[in-house]
């Protein structure tokens, strides 16, 4: 089993270790309270119960439990309790060491995705010596204050305003000035074709750092990306995770000032100049949201091999476009010096193939020495799920945009409904094809 | 052309029109600002202006923009006023009488929807003289109070809490204690499968009226509806075209205390306990979107079938469930006196087919005479997109969840797209059943 | 269970009577042999052993077995033979009294079409009283001569050649004279499309009567359909079994020289003026089709339903083209006085609804005092397939055209490769959607 | 243009060419008598000449024409005549110089293959001077005697009987003996499973030669594959072209007696024993009608790379089973030494990608150096599918296997058909789906 919780201490304070349930019930009188009943009886933390249609034919209801337990045993000890009630499958669990579970946890609903608002790999609070920042107190407090919004922020709300002090905004400015000469020779069509748009709706401009929320906004409307504030660097897991929900995590914060040209760390830069304008396209977003999907529930080894992937393309990637090469992954678009060198002779240029991309050793100090190059990106897009299909997972799953759910297609009951959908956007293209002219 | 604004007008004072226009421009140097001082200097009050990617092929951006015009002139003059850049094609205006569209207008984003949110057929803000709250004036006081929510509430807000006082939740608690002692015998399973999950999960009890914002969550986890205030009734064609967004429309205040079994209009008890229910199931969720997609861009006389067909079905239908027949509209299902009738020999009962049953007259001040019979509400979804398909539409259209937007399949490379999503599908389902024991 | 057996008895002398037998085994060694020992040694009088890869996952092998049983214990004594063996299942038979299928016997293989060669309703060879020919020895004998061709025909052979004598061809060519005449008036569209195609490649001419092998060419290369001669009438079973196949059941004899005008069964001038130009035609051949998978394996109450949709479309149906009303029933066709009648003032004309066109009783000695009038052949099509669903089958089928067989679609593994089909198929619909201008 | 002409008059005497040509008219009266006549008038030597409804929107008719050809001017002057009618537009012809065509012609019907009968690349009627019967004149008159049934074989015609002497028999024999013995252990499983029924059902065994006909049947019952009797090896282009029709070229005289487990060319021991097991399986059907699509129309370099591929999948092709790697090339499973060296680690096995495969140079006189592993037929074919997008081709194109023709779906009308059929199979699917346990 995946083992996230020990990242999860890493960061919190010791102590208890916020856990979740899912648990199915068959239908009889009463049986909803008294699910309710032994689970207050058991005087846990709860920090959210929720009850509803069971999507699991021949269960009636689910239930989606929050509790923050004290230790592993208090989670066994639940377990136990709920099963008194024969009526009750425990369906999955996500801690560490409780439970035999086979596929890792992995989050069902966009909402689960909160789960990982306090999660951080390293930087969440502190800095590393490489980072110019690292001694700079006073920016230290200020990334602090920034990165609380993060680990407050819950599904469904606005993403909060950062009013950016004028030694950040001339930050921003040094980055945004240097690089916007660049994109006309440098950047993909895709990227070029939607930031004059980006200026026009979102704030781009060299005096003003735009605010997530008016980005992600922006961002639903072209492909139904939204972004979600992250304290820093998320396991490979939890991100790739989040991109199945068409969801991409965004730092809020800026880099140190004294190096604009370099950050150690994903800052608001890279993010907005980097990232934004390649998901505002619908092919790139389909390829972002198949990585994410691939990532759900496989094995340590497989997050290793999408995570690759992921570098060498939303983060490094090239295309080919009208007889050249041009850059659209982020970590080109939003470093002056790396967009130079990428598309120089002296790095290496190999096509993209997920079967040899994936098995890629890649450095992360410095420009990288080999990139990958893809034919387009819904090309790219049918090589990843090509790819995905040989990793081993018992089962395929579809995402719900309707619900914002990803659904697990076990049983026949699912199936039969996916089929149904799409027998239904059949008869629209049937339709749609006989009155095109 | 449809003539919304005459409704718009009853309402509104006098004066300012809103006017949605929707542009798009090729792609030069400039464009994008050369459109933004055009509308700038004609001086005209702009509530929006938003520009996004073109999903016209062969055209590069999109303008949405909202402005309150003084007069139809003035919509002519704006439109003259972008024709001067040859680059811009007007797509789509909203208003009464200026253009010489021949498809009436219809929102194309969820978001469009806040263009209804100040218009009201009738008992907006004045009640009609058989209301039975007509000529107390603290009663319309409180219930002005809370129209002003919808009235002001716009797209992706939450709905704003009413904290509702101890006399309405006296209403509530009488109309509630009636009602669920017949639900079990005359309410449709899919009903009752639902109900103890809203009490549980959202707060259905005697004394408590539930909130919007907590029902239309948990209305979203389970088939993706979403409930949105509005301050009374609105015209057939605003109330379908929301259905196609999986937006149901619904008032927050209660019927008067003084006949508690009684409204003439839908109050927060039509709404909780007669809809609320029927939309977390995932097929009536589809039959109903399916009347929504039907009823985008049709002329007032389909307006007037689907309109009557929704009334037969989502407020007053019956069907077949386990040999017997039960209620599974909200109208009966929110009426103690209507619920008895409706299951008794009294009324005749047809078997339900849109053919007949979109030109069935219908009397909206007593118990019906007649009801029409689903078989499943499957079945009921499939006959409604027979019948749909037979109403005059020029084009094709499909509801992207994604972008939360209506697409318009007139063009190839849309089909394509569309095609494609298909075959993704498909591959998914492959997969699926191969993996399936 | 359907009594097929009791129609053939009528015809034959009385004794042995063919059953099929379709049994499916499990891999051993040497199991095929075994089976082949177990039929030998019972002594029966086989027509047929086939032994095929089965169709049936978790079988390895089926069985196709034809052979005369004496009577209905020897057919008994076979299955009990073949039980021993315990990796044997025995799918299904065809006789009359011997077992307990719930399903009707159909034909799983355009080759199980052979079985009903020698099969015929009445007048296979005699003539009922009120046939013009019933007492003329010569027409008879000749009669005769010519339906033997059908009796000996087998799958896969070419259609034997009728030298036509004289007085034949003049009969024929009074028929086609005053016909020919008729047709721009009273013909549909894809009749009058077709007929000059059949007068160029297929000697459709007043002083030749085409041969049914030369037809059955041209009609595959239009649509897939192909002619089998039969004896007479076939049950209505048979005959729409047949349509399952895209085989028509085509007469060769001509009617009566006394009455050139008249005819109480289908001859030759029937069938190749009436039926084969709409058999030409795509979207007639799908609608046939249709009608024919329907009457796979249903009951006899569910024959009789759609061999009375078959008499008012196929037969005796009228469609709407142009804003005029045009036969296109094989019964119209073939009939000056009718085909005058039917487009006069006289007979009343309904909408085509299969629900009740199901259900309308009619005559066939007399003009038809009601026709149904059909939209297009297209959406007389779905109307049939909607109503075909609602039929109790226990199962879906689909036919190969490869194959030229039956697939019952009862197991995943056959349902996964149909599935496998229809995304191939949809890459090709994708690739030629990109490709189009 | 592909020349296919020089072939045909390597083996044809001097003198005339057959000429194809296709060409479409638009409906009037009289229009397809007045095509007849000006083909009439032109004196020329026709032997075929078939009208039929157009599949080519917008035209009403379509005329296929042959005929023998004086020279390459001739054809000129008959597409010359044929233009004066302005309702003519000429599609395809095929000849050596006379046309402008682009695309090289390709068989559109199953009895297009009647063009192939009398061509064949090298060893026709005479014998290469390393062939082992080369100096036998007995020999050569006796493998004459038997290619003349492939010359003069049409379309729809039952193959003819070979009255194999005892000599063949014997030299058969000797080849059957040895190779069953090896089948356990080097055939793949595929082979392994219908081999007992080719046995029981084709005579397959040591004293006897199957005749073409009965297997070619069993073929059609298994995948729809069919046998046609061919002269010697094809052209590329050609054999791969039967393909798409599900056709298998089959020689059906035998290697010479003095050497009977070497041939330098297909005989019926290679046919029976190494392709029609394999052709008995549905997946490796689809595969090799895969390769067959992708043959047609395109260029001789593109037909070059596919021809590798079937090289090293069909001929000599290795696939990975439980484990083991196991034969199902045609030209190992016929080669008692191949079969032996192909298992063993002398060669070099690489995994089969055609992006690869499609390069590789091979040589026809050894035992291959380097074999080329598939894991299974269902992937080799979705991988031969991608690789076939890649070729250049401006159309697509399926099998219409009800009318045995190709359709090029390159006109909006066509299209429609095409996603109507798979929205019918989409309507099956989900039946199917609902009811299956």
């Amino acid at each position: 089993m995946y083992s996230e919780v020990t990242h999860t201490t890493e960061v919190n304070e010791t102590g208890p270790f916020l856990t979740t349930l899912l648990f199915s019930v068959e239908d009889r009188v009463g049986i909803l309270d008294e699910c309710l009943s032994v689970l207050k009886d058991l005087n846990i933390s709860l920090t959210r119960i929720e009850s509803r249609p069971s999507k699991t034919p021949g269960w009636d209801y689910d239930f989606f439990v929050d509790f923050n337990a004290e230790d592993s045993k208090q989670l066994t000890r639940v377990v136990e309790a709920l099963r008194i009630t024969k009526q009750v499958k425990i369906v999955s669990t996500r801690t560490s060491e409780a439970t035999e579970e086979q596929v890792p946890w992995f989050p069902q609903k966009k909402s689960d995705l909160d789960t990982f608002a306090n999660k951080v790999l390293e930087m969440g609070e502190e800095l590393d010596s490489d980072h110019p920042g690292a001694k700079d107190q006073v920016y230290r407090t200020r990334r602090a204050e920034i990165t609380r919004f993060a680990k407050t922020y819950r599904h469904g709300q606005p993403i909060p305003t950062v009013n950016y002090t004028p030694e950040e905004i001339a930050t921003w400015g040094v980055v945004f000035r240097n690089l916007i000469k660049k994109y006309p020779t440098h950047a993909c069509r895709e990227h070029q074709h939607v930031f004059p748009l980006l200026q026009q709706n979102c704030g781009y401009k060299e005096d003003n750092i735009p605010q997530l929320e008016i980005v992600s906004k922006f961002l639903k409307d072209c492909t139904g990306f939204t972004l979600r504030p992250v304290m820093g660097l998320l396991s490979s897991r939890d991100f790739l995770n989040g991109l199945a929900f068409r969801v991409f995590h965004s730092t809020q914060y800026i880099r140190h000032h004294s190096k604009p040209f370099y950050t150690p760390e994903p800052d608001i830069c890279h993010e907005l100049l980097g990232h934004v304008p390649l998901f505002c396209d619908p092919d790139f977003a389909d390829f972002s949201q198949e990585i994410g999907m691939a990532s759900l529930g496989v094995s340590d080894e497989d997050i290793e091999k999408l995570s690759t992937i992921y570098w060498f393309t939303v983060e490094f990637g090239l295309c080919r476009q009208g007889g050249e090469i041009r850059a659209y992954g982020a970590g080109l678009l939003s470093s002056f010096g790396e967009l130079e060198h990428c598309l120089s002779d002296k790095p290496e240029k190999r096509p993209f193939d997920p079967y040899k991309t994936a098995y890629q050793k890649y450095i992360v100090t410095e420009y990288q020495p080999i990139y990958f190059v893809a034919d387009s990106f819904k090309d790219a897009q049918q090589k990843v799920r090509d790819f995905a299909n040989t990793l081993k997972r018992p089962y395929s799953v579809r995402y719900n945009p309707f619900t914002e759910a990803i659904e697990v297609l076990d049983k026949k009951e699912k199936i039969v409904r996916h089929t149904q959908n799409i027998k239904n956007d059949m008869l629209i293209l049937v339709d749609a094809l006989e009155r095109l002219h």
